[in-house]
C-alpha cells in the first residue's frame, strides 16, 4: 500500500457517500486513536468472535462465514502478537484497522462481521474487557503485597516504635501495629475494586449505534461468550456510559494516596534523622554529583505519581461533564487516562509488593526513639486516674511533669521516684512498671489495640482473609 | 462568661501544664471547627451516650454515673434543638464543647466521660455517623427521582424524539427510552452508594488517641448501640482513615456528573431551537431586564455544581495526600468539604425529583425533529442489506441518497419511489414501512433496543429493583 | 553493547562506590525517564554548550576541551536527528544517556562536561529551555486563530443572530460581535502566556545539586548564551521549582476552557436544530453504520481534550503539594503532563485556526432565529421607558405582552398596533422601527455593544493590537 | 413585612408579567444567592453610586435624581455596616435586596437606578471590584511575610544545617539561604497576583444584558469612578467571563502549594527526630488526653488547607467548562470557591506573617545533623578533582569513602589522613580544611549559592525589592 493510498481514499470505507471532500491530513491524525487504542486490540478480537459466533447462532452469518471470520481474526492476533501487522492512521482506530485487514484476508465476508454492530458499542465492549483484565491484574498485585505486609507485621509484632500525631511522639506502638495499618488500607482498596468489578463486568454489544439495531442478536449468547456478569440494559446507556472508567479511577486514586502515605513514611524512616529502616541498594539510586547519596528513589516516584493518577481522574470527570446522550466524539479521550492509570497503579504496587519484604528494621533506633519524647505521659495519666485522680486533674499533673523533663532533659521513666513525687503523691514505686515500652503497648490489649498479641490475632485474621479470596 | 474569658484561659481545660503561654487569639479562631463541626452535634451526644453505657457495663463507670451523664447530655441535646446552647470558639470544637458543658451541668463526673478515648477516635466515629445518615437520606431521594423517572418512560413509552450522536440526528429514539437511559445512571448511583455505605459503617471508637487505650472497654458494645456492621481493625487506621469521605465524594462526583447531563438536554430541550420539552413556571426565573424571558435555572444550577463537587473530591484527595499516621490536624479539614458535598447532592436530587414528574413534553415538536434530519437512513441500509447488499456498499448507495436530499431539502420517506430508486434498482415500494418513524422504532425489539415494546418491558424491570430496596 | 549490559553494570557509571548491590530489573525502568525526556535533547545539548563555554571562559576547561566537548555535542545532535542514537534505559536519562555518549565518543574529556553543575539544575534549565520554546510555538497558533476571528467578525458585523443567555433567546446580536466576544478570551490567554513566559525565562543553571558549587563559575555567562532573561536567585529554589510548568498549565487550562465553550457552540450550531454553520466535510468524520451523519469531530474532540489539561494542573499541583527542599525524584513526574499539555494545546489551536476561516455562516437561518423568541422585548421595554414609564412598569407590560405572544403564537413585531396597544395605550406606530432586529442592534451603539458600527471598530482595534505584537 | 410575604410574591418585581405561578419554595432558596453574595454589598453600592452619577452626567437621570439615589444608597450602607438590614432570600440576591430597599427608601426614583445596566454586568462588576480589594490585601500579607523572612534569613546567614536532596543530607546550607529560598516562591506568587490583577481591574459594566444598551451610556465615566484602568471590550464576553476569577485561584493555589512546602518543613523540623526549631507555645495546641503533646497546629492547618484551594480551583474550571454565551445561571456558583478562596490564603499568610518572627532556631541541633551524613562529600570529590582526578574517578573513591563511613560510623571529617588516604594517596592534610562546614558554605561563593556572603547579598536585594512596592 503507497503512502498516499494510506493517507487518502481510506477514509472512503467507512463513511463513504455523504462526503464530498477528503479528510484534512493534519485533522486525521488529530482524531485518530489507533496509536493508544492498539492496546485494546485482543479483547477487540475476542469482541469480533463472540459476535460472529452469535450472529451465526441466531441465522444471520452462516456457519461457514462465521468460521471463515474467525480464522482470519486468529490469523490477524498472530500478526499483532508478531509485531507484523501494520497499523494504518488512515483507518483511525484499532477497530477500522482489524476490520480493514479481515477483509483483506477474507474478502467480502470480512464486510459482514460489522452486521448487527457499531463501533460505539464495540469500543464500549473493548474497553470493558480491557479494564476487567487490568483489574484482575491489579487485584493479584495486591494480594502479593498484602501477603507481604502481613508477614512483616507478624515478623514486627514486638518491635517498638514511637507511634506519631502532628509527627509528634505520642505513645508507643509496635511496628507490625503500623504495617497492618497500612494493610487495612489495602484491603479497602481491595474491596473498592471488586465492588467496581461488578459495574465493570456488564455488557454493552448490542446497543448498536444507540437505539439497538434491527437485526434479530441474541444479547445473551455474547454476554456469556466473553464472560460478562450482566447486560447493559439500554442502548443508549450503553454506549455513552463511562462511569466505569471514573469509579476505577477513583479506586485507583484513593489506593494511590494510600501508597503515598506509606511512601512517605518510608522517606522520613530512611532520613538520618529518623533512621528507622535501611531500603535494599537495589531499590535505591545515587547522585551524579554527591558520593554518599542513597536515595529512596521508589518510594518518592510512588509519592509523585499519586498526582498523576488524581489529574486522569479529574480529566475523565471534566470529560463526561455535561454531555449529552449519546455516543460525542468527546469519549475518545477516555482511554489514555483510563490507560496511563491502570499501569500506573500496577507497576506501583509491584515495586512495593517487591520492596516491602527487603526493607531492612533498625529495632534500636525505633526503641530509642520511643523511649524519648515522653510517649509513656498518657500510661502515667492513667495511672493517676485509677489511683482515684479525675481525668483532667491528672492530665494537667503529668503535663507539669513532662514540662519539667523537657527543662531536665529527662525522659518520664528517667526520673526518680521523689522528683515523680513532686507532682503528685499519689505516684509510687509501680509506676515505672507502667512508664516502661513493654508496659505501655501490652496495656492497650483489646481488638485493635497494639499490644503484639493483638497484633499477632490480627496478622492471623488478615492471612485468613487475604486466603479466602481464593 | 466574659468575652475575654471566653477568648483565653480555655484552653487550660484542654491540654495544661504542658504550655507557658495562652493560644494566639487569632490562631484560636483559625485553628477553631466548632463553626462548622456542630453539624455534628447529635451524632456526638449519641456517640458518648453509647461510649457511656459501654464504660458502665465493663465497670469503668457505676450505673449511677452512667445515669447522670446520659441525663446531661440529653439535657444538652435539647439546648442544641432549641438554639438554646452557647457556642464557643475558645472550646475548639464540638467535641469540647460538649462535654465542657456537660460538666458545667453535672459537674465532676462529666470529666470521667473522655475515660478510654480522644477526640481522635471521638470525631472519626461522629463523622462516620454523620455520613451513614447522610447517604440514607440520599438513597431516599434517589428513590424518589427514580420512580418519578419511570412513571414518565412508561407514559412516553410511545413518543417519537431523534436520537443523537454527535448532537447530529442519528436514529428515532422513544422518550421513554431516552429517559430509561438516565434511569440506568441512577441505578449505579445507587448501587456505589450503597457500596460506599459498607465501609462507612465501621467502627473507629476504641482506638483512642492512635494506640488503643488501657481501660477494659468492649468495642462490640458500643458498635451495637450505634448500628455499626463492623469495628475498624487497627487503631492507627481507626483516627487516620478518611476514605469512606473521598469514595462518598467519589461517588457524589459521579452522580452530580450524571444531574449535569440531564441538566444539559434540559436545558438544550428548553431552548426555541429544539423545543421539546416545557419547564413549570416554578421552577423557572426570569430576567430583571428582559421581560420576555422564563430562564431554566434549576437544570442550570445543578448544571454548575458538579463543578462544586469535582473540587470538594480533589480537596480530599490533596488533604490525604503523603499524610503521615496517625492523626494530623490536617484532617480537620475534611468536614467542609464533605458537608457541602452531602448538601450539594441531596439538594440537586430533591430539586430534580420535585420537577421531572411536572416537565411537559412537547411530543408533535419531538415527532417533527425526528422526520427530519434523515433519521430512517440506517434502517434503508438495513432494508438493502436484507435485500442482499453487502452492508458497506449498502451504507455507500444510502449516503449517495442523503447527499441528493440535502440538495433536495427532502427527507429519505419524502422522496419518491422513482428518486429512490436512482441509487439502487432493489429498492421497491415496501420500503415506505421501513422508513416510517414507528416501524424503525419497533424494529429495534430486543433487550435494551429502543422499541416500546421493550422500553415498557424495561420500566416494568427498573420498577421491580426500585420495589425490592424495601 | 549486549542487552545484559545495557541492563546492569550502567549504573556504576553514576552513583559508583556507595552502592553494595545493582539496581533491580524492574526499578530501573520504573525509574527511568529516558523515554520520555528525550523530548527535551536539543535543549539539554544547548545547555551543555553554553556550560562547556563558560566554563572555558574562567578557566575550568581548555579552551581545547571546550572545542572538543562542543564538537561531540553537535555531532551526538545530529545522530539524534537522525535517529541514528541509541536509548539506553540503563543510563536514565536524557542527560546521562548524552553524557556516556560524548565520552563514549571524545573520551575522557567528556567526563568534564559534568563539573560545576548537576543534574538536578541541568534537568531544570532544560525543561525551562524546552517551556519557553513551546510557548513561543502556541503564541504563534494563537495570533493566527486571532487573525482568522478578526478576519470573520468583520465580515459578520451585519449578520443578526439570536443572542443568548441561559441559552434562551435574550436580544439580538451580531454574529461578528459573537465572534469578537471569542476573540477577546484569546487575547487573555495570549497575555497570560507572555506573564508566564517571563518567569520561565530564568535560569536555575549553576544551583549545582542544591547549594550551588565549588568551582569559579559565571552564571551570567550563560544566561546570556541561552538567551535567559534572569538568573534564579536562590540554589534550593533553583532546583525544586516547578512553578512555572503549573502556571503555564493554568493559562493552558483557562485556553481549553475557552476552545471549549467555542466547541460547544460550534456543536450546537452545527445541529439540525440550530442549524446556523456548516463545518466544511474535511473537518467531520461521518459514521461507520449510519450513512446520512457529518459529525463534528474536530469542536468535539476539542471540547474533550479540556479534561486533558485540567487533569495535567491537578497533576503537577499535587506533585509539588508538601514537597520538602530541595530535589526530590518524585519531580521527575513533572514531564509527561507538561509535555502532554502543550502538545495538546498547540494542536487544538492549529485545528482551529485552519477550520475557522472555513465555516459557512448560514445567515438566513440565524436571522430567523433571532426573528423569533421575543429577542426585541426589551427594545419594546426601553420604548416605553423613553416614553416616561418606569422601568419596573414597563418590564410587567412587555411581559404581558409576551405571554400573548406565547399563546398566539406571534412574535412582538407580528402583532398589529391594536394587539400592542392592548397593553399600552402609548404604544404608537413608531414602535415598529423599534421591534426590527436591525434597529435593535444599532440602538447597542457604544464602546462593547453589538452595534455593526462597534463591531467594525472593535475589530479594527484587535487587528492593530495582533499586529502589534512584532 | 411577614415571612409569607418574604417568601412569596417577592418575586413578581423581579420578572413580572410573563410568568403564571410563583417559583416553588423550596426552588427560591435553593436557587438564591443572598446568603453568600451579601459579602459584596460595599461594592454593589459603590457600583451603583458610579452607574447614577454617570446616568445623570449623560442626562438619563436629573441631578436631583442622582442625589435622591446616592443619599439612599449611603443610607443602605450604613443599615448593613450596622447589621440592621433585613436580608430576604426572596429577593434572591444582594442586587435585588438593595434595590428593593433602595425604592423603599426613596420611593419611584430607587426603580430609576437599573437603567442601562442589568444583574449580569451588575454582579460581574461587583465580583471585579471585591476581588480588586482582596488582591491588594493579599498583597500586604505577603510583604508582611516576606519581611519577615529577610530579616530571619540576614540574622541566620551564617547558621549551618544540613541540605537536603531526596530527604537525605546531601550538602551544609545556610539556614539563612533556605529562608530565602522560601522567599523566592513568594515573590513569584507576589509577581503573579500583580500580573493577575491588571486582567482582574477590567470593568463590565455597561455590558447590560448581554448585547449593551440602547441608553446613552458613557463607560468611560464609570470606568473613571470606580478607578478601573481598562474597559471591557465586548459585551456578550463582558457579562459571561471569570476568568479573573480562575486565574486568582491559579496563583492562590501556587500559593498555597508553597505554604503546604514551608509547613512541611517546619512539622519535620518540630519533630523530635529533627528537632531544629521551636514554635512558640501561642501557635501550637496540645492535646486531650496525652499531657506531653506540643502539636504545631499551625503549620499542619495550612497544610491541609492546600487541597481546599486546589478544589475551588478545579471547581471553578470545571463549572465554565463548555458554557455557551452569554450568561448562564451556573455562573452564580463561581461566588463561594472564590470567596473561600481569598479568605484562605489571606487567613494563612497572615499566620504565617505572625508565626515566622517568632520560631526558635535550635542551632546547635542544625549544626549537628550538618556534620552528619557526610555532607561533606562532595567538596571532597571536588578537592581530589582540583588535585587532578577525573569527577567521575573522584566520585568512585569518595563513593568508597562514604561506605567504610557508614560501616564504621565515622563521617568524613572524623577520619584520620591515613584511614582518608586507604581511598587516595593525594589526600593530604589540606583536606580538613575542605571537609569543615564553614569550608563548604563559603566555597559556595557566587550568585545562587550557600555562602553566607551571598545570603546576606541577596537578603540585600529582597530587602530593595519589597521596599520598590510603594
Amino acid at each position: 500500500m503507497s503512502d498516499s493510498s494510506k493517507n487518502k481514499p481510506a477514509q472512503n470505507i467507512q463513511w463513504g457517500g455523504r462526503f464530498t471532500e477528503a479528510t484534512d491530513a493534519f485533522v486525521q491524525v488529530f482524531t485518530a486513536s489507533v496509536d493508544f487504542d492498539q492496546k485494546m486490540a485482543e479483547q477487540d478480537i475476542n469482541g469480533s468472535i463472540a459476535h460472529a459466533t452469535m450472529l451465526a447462532e441466531v441465522g444471520v452469518l452462516t456457519q461457514e462465514e462465521k468460521t471463515t471470520i474467525i480464522e482470519g481474526l486468529e490469523a490477524i492476533r498472530l500478526e499483532i502478537r508478531n509485531g507484523e501487522f501494520e497499523w494504518s492512521v488512515a483507518l483511525e482506530d484499532v477497530h477500522m484497522n482489524i476490520e480493514a485487514r479481515l477483509t483483506q484476508r477474507i474478502g467480502i465476508t470480512g464486510k459482514k462481521l460489522h452486521t448487527g454492530r457499531s463501533r460505539n458499542d464495540q469500543v464500549a465492549t473493548d474497553i470493558r474487557l480491557y479494564l476487567r483484565d487490568a483489574i484482575d491484574a491489579i487485584l493479584c498485585e495486591l494480594t502479593r503485597l498484602q501477603t507481604g505486609l502481613v508477614d512483616l507485621a507478624e515478623r514486627e509484632a514486638d518491635t517498638i516504635m514511637p507511634g506519631f500525631t502532628h509527627l509528634q511522639t505520642a505513645q508507643p506502638v509496635t511496628f507490625g501495629h503500623h504495617i497492618l495499618a497500612w494493610n487495612e488500607m489495602l484491603f479497602r482498596d481491595y474491596e473498592r475494586l471488586v465492588d467496581c468489578r461488578k459495574r465493570v463486568n456488564r455488557m454493552p454489544l448490542g446497543s448498536a449505534a444507540l437505539a439497538g439495531t434491527t437485526y434479530p442478536i441474541d444479547r445473551s449468547i455474547t454476554a456469556r461468550l466473553l464472560g460478562f456478569d450482566e447486560i447493559c440494559e439500554n442502548s443508549l446507556d450503553g454506549v455513552s456510559d463511562r462511569d466505569f472508567a471514573i469509579e476505577f479511577c477513583s479506586a485507583a486514586a484513593l489506593a494511590m494516596t494510600h501508597m503515598s502515605r506509606f511512601s512517605e513514611e518510608l522517606v522520613l524512616w530512611a532520613s538520618a534523622q529518623f533512621d528507622f529502616v535501611d531500603l535494599p541498594d537495589r531499590f535505591c539510586t545515587g547522585s551524579s554529583i554527591m558520593p554518599q547519596k542513597k536515595n529512596p528513589d521508589v518510594p518518592e516516584l510512588v509519592r509523585g505519581k499519586t498526582g498523576r493518577v488524581n489529574g486522569h481522574l479529574i480529566s475523565l470527570l471534566t470529560l463526561m461533564k455535561s454531555q449529552c446522550l449519546a455516543y460525542n466524539k468527546d469519549n475518545q479521550e477516555d482511554k489514555e487516562p483510563l490507560f496511563d492509570t491502570v499501569d500506573t497503579l500496577f507497576n506501583c504496587l509491584r515495586a512495593y509488593a517487591d520492596m516491602m519484604p527487603a526493607i531492612q528494621v533498625k529495632k534500636d533506633n525505633m526503641r530509642e526513639a520511643a523511649r524519648r519524647g515522653f510517649s509513656t505521659a498518657t500510661d502515667l495519666a492513667d495511672y493517676l486516674v485509677k489511683k482515684g485522680v479525675a481525668f483532667r486533674d491528672s492530665h494537667e499533673i503529668v503535663g507539669k511533669a513532662v514540662g519539667y523533663g523537657v527543662a531536665q532533659k529527662k525522659d518520664l521513666a528517667e526520673m526518680s521516684l521523689q522528683e515523680l513525687q513532686q507532682f503528685s503523691d499519689i505516684i509510687t514505686d509501680d509506676v515505672f512498671q507502667v512508664l516502661t515500652l513493654e508496659g505501655s503497648v501490652n496495656a492497650r490489649n483489646h481488638l485493635g489495640g497494639t499490644a503484639p498479641a493483638q497484633v499477632r490475632a490480627a496478622a492471623s485474621r488478615a492471612r485468613a482473609k487475604i486466603s479466602a479470596r481464593g
